[in-house]
């Protein structure tokens, strides 16, 4: 008998009918004889409508009444699954935020978890036979306002509740069967993985892989929350993330990613003197400009440039803020580049494997794939080529590792 | 400088359009120097909207899910409009039914009130300047779930706030200036009235003005909380409410009140027999069916007809029940007629007034109305007439005490 956390985004959620389906698929697990606490998300669209909603009443709207605006949203959610489990003939009950005690700091609309003091309730509540509904994204400060949790403010819920009640797993409910070696529609015999580390999820994650957000998956990794990211309409297994173990070291590639959201950003003629780039990179930060990888060159003559990706949609701030840039550090000019994309190769194995790098640009160099900026973590070794080149470059990748039907590259 | 609590109703809150006018309603008193408490219901059909979603899921929805379902209809709207106020510059703060301590026992969905433990948090707000936002209808129980207050729930939050607050007035917005002297669809001469006394108002609304819930004008008549009725659109003074005082109890007759909601029952040769009558309205609410207007005539040889009034929407509980009632008191069976309407004529001042009744009765009789029950209060006399002639029944009556454009009778 094991303590299941389960969490279901908005679109599992969104009509009477996503919301029975997922009643049933909460009682499969009840009658296995598990333990569970549901987490839940707002329903469909129903965010988004309320903001629509406030922006029509208010330019900027106040962060405070923003969060309490957008935390009804998920309290409908748990009201509603509580609901349909209690009319399918199961004890369960739902608990806001504030209920179970998620105790945020106050930053508004982008709260930070600091404790859980209420798991008690839920505690008491699982002992009696009842299945916990909680709203996810959601939390209350110490002065008891509402606040919400940000991006990804569900998943991070679920885990939070799993270290705090001790649960066996973490699973997350998706309308895809895992996490997959690379995306589906882009290679056909794309495999499902079935471990991760936290570390190959992070960055996994942070590539482009939109399965689950970083806060959740480093807080998970932080209290060694063992994850499980599987579909909604299977009962398969699907991917396990947990520490890495031995198993796991022997796979030297996991997966493939890309990113087609970024724009290559190239300072020229950057006098190299100390201290230029911090300011630069600074100088960026307060533009509220997201820079991604970074390359700087030897410089010659004095001089050197400095290459960089930020997300697309920053394109109009970083201008803003370059020109400021180059003026006062001296520097040439500057040029964006947007028809970029990157690729990345992903893999714990690849720490001690000094050869994966090579075998990944000689088999993007056998398809005259031109590679524009390389940047590599312990894990990940990341590549930047033309935009319209980018799934070429995955099939490529996926093909050379041998990540499809047949085995991994395995030592 | 007052403190005041403003109350709004959904439907001046259903689009963003509306919620702006409210909020520019109440910065308008704000300018005036006035400290104000505002109590929202939900925006528009919201809450009937939640109700019909949860019907999807649930045949009987379970009551406390239901609660915390419809609770977030209020928090809603009191995140819009605290939004609002602040987008026009002014500093506004929303408080949920938990955040101002607005402590209930936990009868689910109808929920009464029982302490408030939080005013010192809206205090505190006042005095720093911040219009309070105050979500009606809902609260927490001692075990913190969330409950709500049933019909008229928002009303009732809102008297029961200028109680704890000790708020000058307790204002209710609304669509139409005032309490009329009769409805102004029927009457067209009908005149606001400017003042009324607890009583008269208790009476008006359970006889068919349906501008305030008698739950929120028993709660004000018991802490004595000045209540003010008026145009939502409209600047002037509408219609007061307060202990009666010497100038009230001159005016004799208040106002005409009708109703076409009941049917009459009649149970024909009910043996006369001590404990009768009180058989037949125990199973009559037993059977869930609310009982208005009783009458029973003296017995003769041994038996006598009793009838009743009840809601029409009640007929088929009625008929059920009745049915083992004719038979377990041996009566000689029961009628019921559809086609009936109550008039009613209210005012403090009848009390001292023996003449009141006969001048409604000749004035019906007058204009050939007949009078088929008559039932009396201290400060009202109903009498059920045929439905069809209700209205002229109204304008007869409103004519004789001459409650238009002239003044009221005063002795």
């Amino acid at each position: 008998m094991a303590l299941i956390v389960q969490k279901y985004g908005g679109a599992s959620l969104a009509t009477p009918e996503k919301m029975l389906f997922v009643a049933d698929r909460i009682i499969k697990e009840m009658k296995k004889g598990n333990r569970m606490v549901v987490v839940v998300s707002a329903p469909g669209d129903t965010t988004d409508n309320l903001i629509e909603f406030a922006e029509k009443l208010a330019k900027e709207p106040d962060a405070r009444e923003l969060d309490m605006l957008m935390s009804t949203g998920e309290q409908q959610s748990i009201a509603l699954m509580s609901m349909a489990l209690i009319a399918k003939g199961y004890k369960a009950k739902s608990f806001t935020g504030a209920q179970v005690g998620i105790v945020t700091d106050n930053k508004y609309t982008k709260a930070r978890i600091l404790d859980i003091k209420g798991a008690s309730r839920i505690k008491e509540a699982l002992k009696k036979g009842y299945i916990c509904v909680v709203a996810g994204f959601q939390g209350i400060t110490k002065g008891e306002d509402i606040t919400t949790l940000g991006r990804g403010g569900s998943d991070l819920t679920a885990v939070a509740l799993a270290t705090a009640l001790n649960a066996d797993v973490c699973e997350f409910l998706k309308d895809v069967d895992g996490v997959f070696t690379a995306n589906p529609e882009v290679v056909k015999d794309a495999k499902k993985i079935d471990y991760l580390s936290y570390d190959e999820m992070l960055e996994l994650s942070s590539s482009g892989a939109q399965v689950l957000y970083n806060r959740c998956v480093e807080y998970a990794k932080n209290y060694g929350v063992v994850l499980h990211v599987r579909g909604t309409f299977s009962s398969k297994n699907g991917t396990i993330i947990k520490k890495e173990d031995v198993k796991m070291e022997k796979i030297v590639v996991s997966g493939i990613t890309y990113n087609k959201k970024e724009s290559k950003i190239t300072i020229k003629g950057v006098p190299d003197r100390p201290g230029i780039a911090a300011f630069v990179f600074n100088k960026l930060a307060e533009g509220d400009v997201n820079v991604d990888m970074i390359i700087q060159n030897v410089s010659e003559k004095g001089a050197t440039d400095i290459s960089f990706t930020i997300f697309r949609k920053d394109s109009l701030k970083a201008v803003k803020v370059l020109d400021a840039i180059v003026k006062k550090v001296m520097a040439k000019g500057f040029f964006i580049d947007e028809a970029i994309g990157k690729v990345s190769v992903i893999g714990v194995g690849m720490r001690t494997h000094t050869g994966i790098a090579s075998a990944m640009f000689k088999a993007l160099a056998d398809k005259k794939i031109n590679i524009e900026m390389i940047s590599t973590s312990e894990i990940k070794i990341s590549v930047v080529v033309r935009e319209d080149q980018v799934e070429d470059a995955v099939r490529v990748l996926h093909n050379a590792f041998k990540l499809g039907k047949k085995k991994p590259v395995v030592e």
